[in-house]
């Protein structure tokens, strides 16, 4: 039994993304049927649908920013009722068995499949089809990856956090990002408008480097005690040594000496931005002479995005978005590539 | 008022090791005055008077892995008497001043010159003049930078500690070796033969990695429980994800990637043997998937460097060294960069 729902994917690699009907399995024990209210777009969902990521099964309907309202739930559920206003992240399953996912990692998923991403991978409940995205009227999905959202948020606003927040207020708690820390965030997009709009509201000292000059005055409104021009080298010499955290959402390799410099003992320089080979050299004796490191995390487990959803709502954070229509979504796709876009496009998918 | 005192030096960079005078300070109010009996021969030793890293001055004395007898103590001198077996490492001083100092982290101190290296940085109680090493018949430096040495322990194979010891020791200690963790050694020399001893003395699960099949052995009887010939693409396959600590002695630039995907959920590979740009590139996915991190460290400060040899005394942990004769000295050179000594020379100072 299965239900077909409109959608907007890519019928092959690179094709232009357009309407198309998917399918949802029916309801099991354990899962939540929702209608899509809000489906962000991430710049995950590009690179994949244009085949930058590798190969990729198609016809593929991307989207793993989801929020909607519950229309039915299945026979064991306990957490929601038909009604509820929920989210659904990058993952839908994990193995549930592995230490990891023991300890609510399931990001960190260690069992055959690794987490289950939201689209793209095998869907065990429909053989020979794969799991589908956010660009949809409908989800169906498990309760132990939907996550109760909040009352009082911009539901739009609301989308982003399930891929772009949580991926970088997870690295901010981890590291220990609060009062008397100082905590860099490089590069303002994206992510980096969520990480500096955490990092404040954490009670840490905030500074946001860009390469912009021009957004100065944008860093400071986001909450950032401070903003660093990373071309201004004397601003940058004079900011060594002072950051205990350094947040990194440049989108690829780069060269991160000047970022090294800037981290303090125990300093830590953590990529969340980019997936690609980091090819550039850098100075050991910079990680040597005060004990810095270089590293990576991704997104973040369930308990641990509940938590962010709910500091959300404390905090009134939401992603600063623009609203698109779902025939908007080539446009978009090319503004977000381009970097035109303050700071991400959520489709209304009422209108998929 | 100075004493001179015979040593081997370098006149020049690159020139041979020979006898030469050099002048040692009268004690101060907090200086001891130390008869050397042994002196370690440490790599970088080598490196500096053969101009490998960077401009020095000459002529210069290496040598920082220092035991002796205090000979004569300043009026200030509490922790030492006349008679006392004491030893100094690669450090004799250090502003005192700056956060990590306090935190008696002198081996991070931000200080205008930094921590004093024991030879090669001004020497500011005879202006002019540079400290001079281990390689001589005596030494003065403050009482703040000399170690008491535990009884009972060799002290050819204690000298090796100051440096080598430490350098691996620190990192163990910082990231937590101890039961329960899984520790690997990357490299079993003059570092990875006491990083071994270290990680299996304080409990944790120690592996031995070698690119050398005839060391499997050797790792075992210095303690290691298993021992991972890198070289077998089997074995390293299935040790992926087992290992929560990484110490690296590799000494120069190498392919992390290996390694990296040896490491568990919040794994740190720590790169302790080489002061090189790493240029060969490292895959970010690696880190990001299980929260991995890429650290350096350097030696460790004046509290931690007794406490393990403290903990040296309690275990019984030396290196192993072959003891030469000074005249060997250049002999002894050319063998360590063959990689021809198991595992590190100490010089009788007595022969100097």
């Amino acid at each position: 039994m299965t239900t077909t729902v409109r959608a907007i994917g890519a019928a092959a690699e690179g094709a232009k993304m357009a309407p198309m009907d998917i399918v949802r399995r029916t309801p099991e024990d354990t899962d939540v049927r929702i209608a899509i209210t809000h489906s962000g777009i991430c710049h995950s969902d590009i690179h994949t649908v244009r085949g930058e990521w590798g190969d990729r099964p198609y016809p593929l309907v991307p989207g793993h920013e989801i929020v909607g309202t519950v229309l039915e739930i299945g026979s064991a559920v306990t957490k929601y009722k038909v009604g509820d206003i929920v989210g659904v992240g990058v993952i839908v399953d994990s193995c549930g068995e592995c230490d990891n996912c023991v300890n609510k990692d399931e990001n960190y998923c260690t069992g055959p499949v690794g987490p289950r991403l939201t689209y793209g991978e095998a869907e065990p409940q429909l053989p020979g089809q794969v799991t589908q995205g956010g660009y949809a009227q409908e989800i169906v999905t498990t309760e132990n990856f939907v996550y109760r959202i909040p009352e009082g948020l911009d539901l739009a606003g609301v989308a982003p956090l399930l891929c772009a927040g949580i991926t970088v207020y997870s690295p901010l708690k981890h590291w220990g990002a609060g009062p008397g820390k100082t905590v860099g965030v490089v590069g303002i997009g994206g992510l980096g408008h969520m990480a500096v709009k955490f990092s404040h509201a954490l009670g840490a000292h905030t500074v946001a480097l860009t390469s912009s000059p021009e957004k100065v005055a944008l860093g400071t409104s986001l909450g950032a005690d401070e903003v660093l021009v990373t071309s201004d080298k004397e601003a940058m010499k004079g900011a060594r040594q002072k950051f205990d955290l350094i947040i990194s959402t440049l989108p690829g390799d780069h060269d991160m000496n000047p970022y090294l410099d800037l981290l303090t003992l125990d300093g830590t320089y953590v990529i969340v931005g980019a997936v690609n080979d980091m090819t550039q050299p850098f100075s050991l004796p910079k990680l040597m002479m005060r004990r810095r490191s270089i590293a990576g995390s991704q997104i973040g487990g369930t308990v641990e995005t509940q938590e962010m959803l709910d500091f959300c709502g404390t905090h009134n954070i939401v992603a600063d978005v623009e609203v698109i229509k779902a025939d908007y979504i080539n446009e978009a796709y090319d503004r977000v590539v381009a970097g035109d876009v303050q700071f991400r496009f959520v489709i209304d998918a009422t209108t998929i």
